[in-house]
């Protein structure tokens, strides 16, 4: 297998691990790599590494961020009022593409799956109880997937914040059954805001 | 389009510009490298970063190697009285997978294409002619693609090797092993009809 020297077989072999790239893709990779400009290979290996080094979780609702607070709760233009929970920061991203919801957010990074043995204390949900407490907070807007393991969590996350008077509200159906927010069009993430429901 | 701060969003077009890699892989892929045993990371970079630095042109045969000599070359248990004329690394790649070819290779890094304006002299057909006055060659194989192109190179290279009386031969063209004849192209079925072998 080694037909081009031990640097390439190992570029290669380096890129072949990431997800989605299969051993004809890291091939082509490599050639692009290696035939770029030297700059340009320092500017996307730097930012791997700062990447790696610098992005933590945001202090208050979890998002990605290589500050103390994300990009969103450091805005002065959001309504501290409404927490929109995610599952991920893809999610957060997928919502924030639509442009039109002005609320923060909380991402649990993950949900609850029995199956998986992903039980609450697994994802952070402690730290969004936390915010309850703390901030004037008068919806929850539960955006979890649409899938199984997305459902447990909303009504788990619903049974949990009820007590405490604060609106808790489920983004509509307009969602497929099964479908991942990430992939589904804008449009249809809007309508699923606005037909959301009590809980 | 900044959600996660700036070093997540660099890293998110970095990758981004890499051949085949759309915004939502090269998001993709950013989550999965922040994930990344720091370790891995540095390994991945490093791999980028001496392919780059060390990664050349075999000083024989124009393969990509780290050393003087790709592997290849330098195996003392190859043919040097054969040599195959490819158009680029990969396809190198391709015909060592068959583990059956025992002869050398030239690598053109091209093909001869008016349209493109890429010229005899673009590619690296110099060094080819070269290697023949030096090298104990007996047969020249033209693996050059079978497309407008890959003829028009093949074409040329035989008419300039001809006289110095060195035998070429091109790979043959025809159907496909395992093909079903009804999906191949009128030119393909012309081809191996008129490259057919007795029995």
């Amino acid at each position: 297998m080694d037909y081009y020297g031990s640097r390439m077989q190992a570029l290669i072999e380096e890129l072949s691990k990431l997800p989605g790239v299969g051993a004809k893709s890291a091939q082509r990779l490599a050639f692009h790599i290696i035939r770029m400009p030297e700059e340009s290979v320092e500017k996307l290996t730097e930012a791997m590494t700062e990447a790696r080094h610098s992005v933590c979780y945001c202090k208050r609702c979890c998002n990605l961020t290589d500050q103390e607070l994300c990009p969103i709760c450091s805005s002065p233009h959001r309504d501290g009022s409404q927490i929109m929970v995610v599952e991920n920061p893809r999610d957060l991203a997928a919502y924030e593409k639509t442009g039109k919801y002005e609320g923060l957010y909380h991402v649990l990074h993950g949900a609850i799956s029995p199956a998986l043995g992903i039980g609450p204390s697994d994802i952070r949900l402690a730290e969004l109880m936390q915010r309850l407490q703390k901030e004037d907070v008068h919806e929850v807007i539960i955006a979890t997937n649409s899938s199984l393991e997305g459902e447990t969590t909303a009504m788990y996350i619903s049974k949990l914040i009820k007590p405490t008077g604060i609106r808790v509200s489920r983004i509509a159906s307009g969602v497929p059954v099964g479908g991942d927010l990430e992939y589904i069009d804008e449009v249809t993430l809007l309508r699923a805001l606005e037909g959301r429901v009590e809980l």
